[in-house]
């Protein structure tokens, strides 16, 4: 939906105004038209490509005035074809002498409009041609290719062209390029929900939930057929396979977009992509400057398109040549002359250990068993986490612990050796999947508990007491928290100053152990008193006054859970 | 929503799959990392700046990883901090041995992870610096800016260091310079919607309908207050006051950010840049290079930022200073070479009519009196006509006919003139606001008549069948449409044929006009049995079988009201 509007009549007007005062070093405003030219104006002698359509499709068409693309662009209201009265105004403004290309998706009210500006300049002299762009196979079988509809495809169409009239082309052969470009590009496309219109609160079409629609028109047409959601490497072959079909033979190298249509994630852009690309591989096709990203967009509709233009030597030159616009800049400065990265020796990332003993592989199975009691105790717990988490943060501690620990716990199922192989195995795999601040001092601790136990002499209790003594310490060290900071060492350090205590007076390992465990609980209940004080925002950290700390409460449940643990053990 | 993905739980790294296969000649995979560096590798000699934070956000951060910006990025999971290990692995593979910045956004587990990263290299011998960013006024009051969110000034920050870094300043240099351009850097944002992370059916957090939330995080986290909705110009005014209000002494040139969060819509981002800019310039800022768009998204949330970087000469040389990344490049091609464009004489475009005799001016009264009633026969049906074109079309008939008609009768009002120059001041005005395929033909068509028309000769009745039947003509010249192809010609030739005849046979005009305007209804309700031939996609064309074309059933009742209004005159 449209949210940022003054009066939802004006919305185009505005929209171009605004355009006008951001990229001012790019562009200038055509008087008494919706439209622009370069902000140096036309250059004398050079071939003028002025291409335009309707609003809503930004960084079409606005966007890609500049050095190296077009040289005007003129706008009608969203999803309207301009008029031949501002059709006309811009394609005079951007006349250089050597005459125009007027280009433009094919739309009947386009064809139309543009034509009849067209004739209005060559009455006035000027040499013009007329270039409409045919991409969506959708939109008509192959054999009446002009009946199809223009859509991503616009964008490689304009950029040839636009290099070649940059490079001084004559108008005979910027307009023969265009022509040979556009019979050269094919695209694709499906919607998963339709757009709105400035003003309006509901779409101007809908795709049920769970399904999407194939071969969508850039105006709001709905799709050419449904179909039920799939996933990704499903969408992929759907938007790859007719694409192929219609492959020149011959062709191998590709200018290939994978175009978004305004709301769909870039990220989800590029994870198509990665089942788009081994599939345009396994046909040979070798995509050239390839871009991911929203080019042509149709205001916020969730959906994509994938375009394909089949290069010859001709069109790649153009293709890759420089451009200086708002929205698409593409320099001259190349990496080819670096020599590519080599990956270094992954060995050398590799810690060090000595052998292990026989007695710190026995107590090694102890932190295995430990390990499995604390993924379960807080897969359990998983969700009140999040709860607990949400007051003040985003929510996730309680996904990250379960997907931290399971990751730790395989590692350590996996790992041979002793004590410390198995707990520096698992911190690894616990930072590397957990992520977060709960990753990185969790991971810590298991790695300083490891490394302090070392692999080669028996762990007893007061060993295993100091060990977690210092990974406290390393814990307050890299994390700057203090005691009453509401975060897990609010947990950790009544334990460990418990521990020490109750080892001092005689208990057993097991006995002192669930004792401190006690303790650590108590201690991180009490957290829903404090404020927190580390790296959080001042209201939300305000806000979570009377909730407890979500790495407070998980780390009493683990001392917990472990405590169980050595009792099974040692009983 | 995410729509695109296969397995929810590998969203993350089919996306850093589909990144490294899209950008190849920007960017290598690390081994075993969840990240990138330039494709080239390191440059020796060179200081390296290694970015990162969570997924979600792109094109931070590996989209801005190329010549001129950053060497490395390392991404955690959506939203989550990278851990160390991660951006361990890939800062040392960035290093290029003259030392390394880490920069991230102000978050706990940023800060952690990175600085557990730190470490490590430092343990190899590597110098290190670590600068994270703080530009989130939103999140903590200015005497306390270190606990302050980073957002997208991150953008910025990042940029101009990479530019440091790019000319070879050394690591101290780099660090100061980024710590400069961290300390003039002030963002604020507000959202309208909050995102949902893949896999998801529900938002991360809702904004209430008609509410919008000021001080959003980019991690999902809500915003520090909720207010009603508010026109752009309002919303921009909340933006700009409580950033001046941070303005350092003297401070007056900035780099700009309008950054987008993912689903407001780019036409949405240049309307409020329109409401913007003034007030920037009314306190004395001058934007430098602004930029508006999607640099530091949130996935799909609906919202934006804006961020200022106050400049001094050596951040501007930075900030202006070319980049090549897959998301953002800025090249050293300028055009403040060229002068700037300056408008041509308006007074060039107008057209040139003969002087009006008296009877073309009451005729043109006449024409005045028909523009009426054809303005309001068309907005009675003003629905209806977008109905019947919603079936094939965009649904925009009965609207664009009405814009378009209200003001072809303003313009012929204010006209003074005889007949040629009424309709010709009526038809400029129709086809600027109508847009579309009716906007160029009935303003073709209006125009044709009234050149036809003249301003000198009085109007008889042969006269106008004749200017009629010419204005028809024109429309099929242009349109390229013939007799049943489902246009509005369908009605109009029938009407045309029929006025001659009737006219023939000697019935006075308002009697041949009526029966000639009944024979185009009939033809227009009987256009419901063809299927159109022009200029639409054939599976959308195939649809409009058995619904009459919006056109031609809008020809019909305007021939009729005309014919209304011709009867009054002549009785």
């Amino acid at each position: 939906m449209t949210k940022i509007y003054n009066d939802p009549a004006e919305f185009k007007n505005e929209v171009i105004d605004g355009f006008a005062l951001a990229y001012p070093d790019y562009v200038a405003r055509v008087p008494g038209a919706s439209g622009f030219i370069r902000s140096g104006g036309p250059r004398a002698g050079k071939v003028s490509l002025v291409i335009g359509g309707g609003s809503g499709h930004y960084p079409s068409y606005s966007g890609v005035t500049g050095v190296g693309f077009a040289d005007g662009a003129v706008l009608g209201d969203v999803f309207t074809s301009p008029s031949a009265e501002q059709t006309y105004r811009v394609a005079r403004a951007a006349h250089g002498g050597a005459g125009l290309i007027l280009a433009f998706g094919n739309y009947a009210g386009d064809r139309l409009n543009f034509a009849a500006a067209a004739d209005r300049l060559r009455a006035e002299g000027i040499d013009v041609r007329i270039v409409y762009v045919t991409d969506d196979i959708a939109s008509a079988p192959a054999p009446e290719v002009d009946e199809r509809r223009g859509i991503a495809g616009t964008f490689t169409v304009y950029k040839i062209g636009g290099a070649a009239a940059e490079r001084g082309d004559d108008l005979d052969t910027v307009e023969r390029i265009m022509r040979a470009a556009n019979a050269r590009t094919f695209s694709f496309g499906v919607a998963f929900a339709g757009c709105t219109f400035p003003g309006q609160s509901s779409p101007l079409f809908a795709v049920a939930e769970r399904t999407m629609d194939f071969g969508l028109g850039i105006h709001g047409e709905p799709g050419v057929r449904s179909d039920t959601w799939m996933p990704a490497a499903k969408i992929a072959n759907a938007l790859v396979e007719p694409l192929l079909a219609e492959r020149p033979e011959g062709a191998h190298r590709a200018a290939v977009l994978l175009n978004g249509l305004g709301a769909t994630k870039y990220e989800e852009l590029f994870l198509l992509w990665n089942n788009v690309r081994p599939l345009l591989a396994a046909a040979g096709v070798e995509p050239v400057m390839p871009e991911v990203g929203e080019l042509v967009t149709s205001l916020d509709m969730a959906g994509c398109s994938l375009s394909i233009t089949w290069l010859d030597d001709e069109l790649e030159e153009l293709w890759q040549a420089p451009a200086h616009t708002p929205a698409f800049r593409r320099g001259s400065v190349r990496t080819a002359t670096f020599q590519r990265y080599v990956a270094s020796d992954e060995t050398a990332l590799a810690g060090t250990a000595e052998q292990a003993t026989p007695e710190s592989e026995r107590a090694a199975a102890v932190v295995r068993e430990a390990l499995r009691a604390m993924t379960a105790v807080v897969a359990e717990h998983e969700d009140e986490l999040g709860r607990i988490d949400a007051v003040a943060g985003d929510g996730d501690h309680g996904s990250g612990m379960v997907r931290g620990l399971r990751a730790a716990q395989s590692a350590a199922e996996a790992a041979r050796g002793g004590v410390q192989t198995v707990l520096v195995a698992a911190a690894g795999a616990f930072g590397d999947r957990a992520g977060g601040t709960s990753g990185v001092l969790w991971s810590l601790f298991l790695r300083t508990i490891g490394e302090s136990l070392g692999n080669a002499e028996p762990v007893d209790p007061a060993r295993l007491a100091r060990a977690v003594g210092r990974g406290a310490a390393a814990i307050k060290d890299l994390g700057g928290a203090e005691l009453g900071d509401k975060t897990m060492l609010d947990a950790l350090f009544p334990f460990v100053d418990a521990l020490d205590t109750y080892l001092a007076a005689g208990s057993a390992l097991d006995r002192s152990w669930a004792a401190a465990a006690r303790s650590a609980v108590e201690a991180a209940a009490a957290t829903a008193d404090l404020v927190p004080k580390v790296g959080r925002a001042r209201p939300l950290a305000e806000r979570s006054i009377g909730s407890p700390d979500a790495g407070a409460t998980s780390m009493g449940l683990i001392l917990t859970a472990v405590g169980d643990a050595l009792a099974r053990h040692c009983g």
